[in-house]
């Protein structure tokens, strides 16, 4: 671990239970949640594969991917410049600089930010804001409503940029909100990134999902398969040895 | 129970547990499954309403959401003569004539069968052909295979009909395979009945699922509830009580 990283006297330093990685987050900030780490266990990455995330906030998902995968290298794009910058301290932290680059940029100006990468990624992630309810509910300068709500990015633009960055077959992988997921496979299909594997997650086995993941490829050929679901808790409210295995092996 | 209806040597005649209700099939023929059975438990109608069954097969769902519901009547609609004719069988043989009409037809000619009846339906039922995968492999003229396969009509002639003849608000509801699910939907979405109900069925709760349901409504918002999973048996091998249930209550 790099010693000579500023951590601020609002931040903390987490333990990721992967190589000793840490992550710098500020709890008055968005703090990544088990959706990050459920969508880290569900992504698949082959070695010498390159990897985008879409609105990283703190690099979770790429320091997370780096540590279990066999990727080559990982962006994370962020719009929000103090995540950016404290995004930026955890890869420094853990000495990832040469693996995981965190760049600043709006998902909107994808073609720009990566003129010379279309087409390129071999597999892009994206943990994006859940609620397409932003207007004057929630305050669009609060980092937290910006992560939740749909005030900067819209899933459009999201699967959008997709489209575009991924390679032909590329994998994309969401975590999203069952509520959404008519948008989800309905923009999937309109872009030609075809979902092709989809897994809920129930809090408990016998309640309605929470959390759905989804894998869509690039020019992919129609047929879902729909896996088991994927339970937190057991009914003494546990973590289920899945959830255990995701989270620390 | 009219015991002038003439049950063919090679016919069965099964018990639907619902107001001593019975079902003429031909075991050489297709045969109800428990999709049938799922499906109308699934179905929401309300007192009143009018109710269309497309591809009915045996009459089993129209006789079925007769017995379970307080729908005013009930129309299936059927493309093969010799099922036709058994179904209307099946209508008498419960006394059903003023409840339940058996309708031969072919769905891609809703629009001259039902030409009076644009957007009149409260409520449209289908429990279609799964497999899109048709062609050489199976025999065109076998009864089983057009029930299984979309050899006759398509998922999407399904839905077309059912976007016209559904009521401004009226309600679908199907039963298919997880894996058309991205077809489902984006055809759902396109001919404007919005998907906003689903529920997974899994064999054991802990496998993939098998079937799926969807509840779309004709002109809805978008915003879709899932639904616990439906599982059939309990890790013993017997039925759920949610399945008993659905049999039997």
């Amino acid at each position: 671990m790099n010693s000579k990283v500023i951590i601020n006297s609002n931040e903390r330093v987490d333990d990721l239970h992967r190589n000793g990685y840490k992550l710098i987050q500020n709890p008055t900030q968005f703090c990544f949640g088990i959706d990050a780490v459920i969508l880290s266990g569900f992504t698949r990455i082959k070695k010498g594969e390159t990897v985008l995330d879409l609105g990283t906030g703190t690099g979770v998902i790429p320091i997370l991917l780096e540590a279990k995968t066999e990727g080559k290298h990982f962006t994370g794009l962020e719009i929000q410049p103090q995540m950016v910058e404290m995004a930026r301290r955890s890869v420094l932290l853990n000495g990832l600089e040469e693996k995981v680059e965190i760049v600043e940029g709006d998902i909107k100006n994808f073609a720009d930010i990566f003129a010379h990468q279309t087409s390129s990624f071999s597999v892009i992630t994206s943990n994006p804001p859940y609620t397409n309810q932003g207007g004057g509910l929630v305050n669009p300068t609060d980092s937290i409503a910006i992560a939740r709500h749909e005030l900067l990015c819209t899933l459009e633009d999201i699967v959008c940029a997709t489209a575009k960055l991924l390679a032909v077959n590329g994998r994309f992988y969401m975590v999203h909100r069952p509520q959404r997921l008519v948008d989800i496979i309905a923009l999937l299909r309109n872009y030609k990134v075809e979902p092709k594997r989809m897994r809920f997650v129930h809090s408990y086995a016998h309640k309605e999902p929470t959390l759905v993941l989804v894998e869509a490829i690039k020019g992919g050929k129609p047929l879902l398969k729909t896996e088991p679901p994927l339970v937190i808790y057991t009914n003494e409210g546990l973590y289920t040895e899945e959830i255990k295995n995701i989270y620390y092996n």
